[in-house]
């Protein structure tokens, strides 16, 4: 379980806590409506982010999940807002500030269909191509990461890459204005996506650091201890 | 039960037997890629095309369900092939003619991506609209119910429709060359998509049936049921 994970994983990190910190936490997909029965949508299973969640609230912290359509079970103690759509998943992790800690771990579609029919779309015969209007989406990470006073102590994003990781992983952190990026192959062929194993890069102004291929909860509790320690840190540094 | 449903609703079809009859049910949505991470889906939950299957087989039919993506158990006593695209689902259905009966109940996306990308899209900076090329999939109902000696001796389509239901079941019908249309009203404040109760209208060159609402399980031993008698008529009149 959980305590087994931390002892095994994170022996320094012993005593670390996350008590008296509120983590909030994006998971899953997002459904973005093209008409009332088509949408687009992605293969994250939700499986990462609800493991943060269950991380957070074991180590003592008030956490909010908020989670796009995912078949996984809803966690006792924690906080969980369901939303559908990227600008939904924004409306939900804005109203959930303050936050010490935001995690987007929520594979946001950057695309929505730019207008969503009413009714169903009909094809007409003999019509053998279409171009679907594409509008970009808003940027959750990017939104939380801004400076200003609710801006969340630490913000932690996601990399789901399937080429140049790291650099890509890179570009992310400074364009987003994000803490850490967590950087990870989802290439078909490494079953990341859905799967229950991972294998990461943190990527930090400080640098990167290649973690060794653990189960997403053990990844869950070794980034949640790291931002219990930075949040120790930044509050020591402060005082 | 399903024999319970039975002698509720087909009081007149109790002896009706598929026997020695080969059923083909196509089941749930299609996922179209656009690449390896994103892709175009439906809100079909397989719900209805399931219960078919399950109908079907419990009136004694060797039953072949061809499943796209849901979270359904599988039926014991059914040979299931899941499939993901349109297209694989029309090698499936093709590959196992032939059949007496089909029944398209799967909701085929009509478009697919034109081009699959092999790695994940990126976004460029500052990109606000973008325009996704579709190219037109496969007709399933349509390549089943054409004219030839694989035919099904019975092809039956489904129309999930949001507005003027009827109306676009009989284009659909004749476009298709199907025998029977099932038809309904997928509007999501029916409830019918994703859940266990429909209201159908039954659509063929002889009229218009408008059934009441009843569970989706009722619904299969009922058209299975009218399926049977077809089958019977057709062959003492080619006797």
């Amino acid at each position: 379980d959980i305590a087994d994970a931390i002892e095994r994983v994170l022996p320094s990190a012993q005593g670390t806590s996350l008590v008296g910190r509120h983590v909030l936490i994006t998971s899953g997909p997002t459904y973005e409506p093209i008409d009332p029965v088509r949408y687009i949508a992605n293969r994250s299973s939700g499986k990462q982010g609800h493991a943060l969640a269950r991380a957070a609230k074991d180590m003592g912290a008030r956490v909010t999940l908020i989670s796009g359509p995912t078949h996984l079970p809803d966690i006792p103690g924690v906080t969980t807002a369901k939303v559908e759509t990227a600008a939904d998943m924004l409306d939900a992790a804005l109203g959930a500030l303050p936050a010490d800690v935001a995690i987007c771990a929520a594979a946001v579609a950057d695309w929505r269909a730019a207008t969503q029919a009413m009714e169903k779309l009909k094809k007409e015969e003999g019509q053998t191509a279409l171009s679907l209007a594409l509008a970009r989406n808003p940027d959750i990470l990017a939104t939380l990461a801004a400076p200003g006073a609710r801006r969340p102590t630490l913000v932690i994003g996601f990399a789901a890459e399937t080429e140049t990781i790291i650099t890509h992983a890179q570009e992310k952190l400074s364009r987003k204005g994000a803490d850490w990026i967590v950087a990870n192959d989802v290439s078909p062929d490494t079953g990341i996506m859905g799967g229950d194993r991972t294998e990461v890069h943190l990527v930090s102004a400080s640098g990167v650091e290649d973690w060794p291929a653990m189960s997403k909860d053990e990844m869950a509790v070794k980034l949640l201890g790291r931002a219990a320690e930075a949040l120790q840190t930044m509050q020591l540094a402060a005082e």
